[in-house]
């Protein structure tokens, strides 16, 4: 296999132009999206070539980074259980069509699976890595997410984690951690949750799931995202947003529950209000390896 | 009624030695506290000559520093539900007796009483002032809350108001804040909680439950406490213990709130970790006056 040649930072223009791109204004926010995950794959150390099999893929956001990194010679199978009218203005299917029409749309498979019964139904296909990039928290739990580590054990040689690190070396990105702890106890008593947070693991869980799945950690570090990748400020404003209330009205009966949700939902609030007008950022990135 | 005259900050020590001091350390820790409740007092502009209601009083933290401010002409009411025998290791009775035995010992009256029934029991007493410093949230929820303001309607001419503000103008009281809803949100589920947080009540619902009392805000504003006021660093290292891990084993079943709970465990380990050493501070305090 050829030795790793980080891509380049500008590379990020050109991914991004592979997505459907639907406004004027969504070509900086995919920038923004493909810099972060060009920092990802170059930290993974993901080599020209490899085969790679990615789990939780959605609309293929990480999936045209790795179509990038593993070049021609490479290629990508991506997972995702999500059904395909998922998204909205754009659709998972949609996303996921465009990408294959475009320039490294020959190196990506998309399966339509949950992942467990995928590895179970190709039980011959083996992979250099698995890449699970900021899908982990639409698990519901530790369970699921610890069956599926140990479903991939032995298929691939390296275990490739990107998640949230419930920690923001920058003060802007403070808003997003409390964002997220609060949208997750709201979620946590909606079984039926179909918001981007199920279930709120955090680098210790997701190590704890790892290893009951026969992973070894073999390189941790933190990513502090740029001003461009606006996963933060969005977070904030939904759980800032009067639905986050409706939410709380419908989901929740228990008055100290709802007293709770409303003050982590406050605290969320007040932290964007002291940032005096400065885009909420997003939290700090835990970029893993294990084998 | 006499102008008011601010109580000096220099006040602060000879508060702080009206209470038990049972070890060399624990003068600093009292002036931190004695410091922020002068600030409090001098806030609400509590006149020398005033009569005051303190609603969960608790050990007389602020008991002091309000008679201290009544001075000789006035009188503190302080009433606490708590039982005599709560508290370690100094309990609230001896700490009472303490502070009675003291040099204002004589313009406090303690009664042990839920403060509803106590105003049923006394129709015909009337006050200046009624405080509530920092004991909101004890109250199991908006309810009892809102039954009492409702009860201390027409009882007094001013409803004095300090709560943790769930905001965090220092960076260093960042966790505190985070600790406070990671508290609350395992304390929800616990119904029998002893905890210092047993209902998270954000300035919003404070004022709420004061609106449907028939109180009308008349100032708020948010101080800052000082680096000697510990209940932030305290707060903090509650979340951080292993008995919050304990409590979650104890208290929560269901496995997706489980892991909600210790990934806001997680956050506020983070945010201690990145204050490198610095001690946590304690959040921002919301100090309001109705009337």
């Amino acid at each position: 296999m050829p030795s790793f040649t980080p891509l380049a930072a500008e590379a990020a223009g050109k991914i991004a132009s592979y997505a459907i791109l639907d406004d004027p204004n969504h070509l900086a926010v995919e920038i923004g999206q493909a810099e972060h995950r060009i920092g990802l794959v170059n930290s993974w150390q993901i080599q020209q070539g490899s085969r790679v099999l990615e789990i939780g893929c959605g609309q293929g956001t990480c999936t045209a980074v790795l179509a990038e990194a593993v070049g021609p010679e490479g290629h990508v199978d991506a997972v995702d259980p999500g059904p395909p009218d998922y998204g909205a203005p754009v659709t998972l299917a949609q996303a996921q069509a465009h990408l294959s029409a475009g320039p490294v749309g020959d190196r990506i498979t998309w399966y339509h699976a949950e992942p467990v019964q995928f590895l179970a139904e190709n039980p011959g296909t083996k992979w250099d890595f698995v890449v699970l990039a900021h899908c982990i928290w639409y698990f519901d739990g530790p369970d699921t997410l610890g069956e599926m580590l140990a479903a991939l054990r032995g298929r691939a040689a390296g275990l490739l984690v990107a998640e949230y690190a419930l920690t923001a070396r920058e003060r802007a990105a403070v808003p997003h951690v409390m964002a997220a702890v609060a949208r997750a106890a709201l979620e946590a008593h909606n079984k039926a949750s179909e918001a981007n947070i199920r279930c709120l693991l955090g680098p210790l869980s997701i190590k704890d799931a790892a290893a009951r799945g026969g992973w070894a950690l073999d390189k941790e570090e933190v990513h502090v995202p740029g001003v461009a990748l606006l996963d933060g400020s969005w977070e904030a404003g939904t759980v800032k947003s009067k639905w986050f209330l409706e939410e709380i009205d419908k989901y929740i009966t228990d008055v100290t529950l709802k007293t709770t949700l409303l003050s982590a939902r406050e605290a969320v609030v007040g932290a964007v209000g002291l940032l005096n007008g400065e885009k909420v950022r997003t939290m700090d990135v835990w970029v893993s390896r294990f084998v």
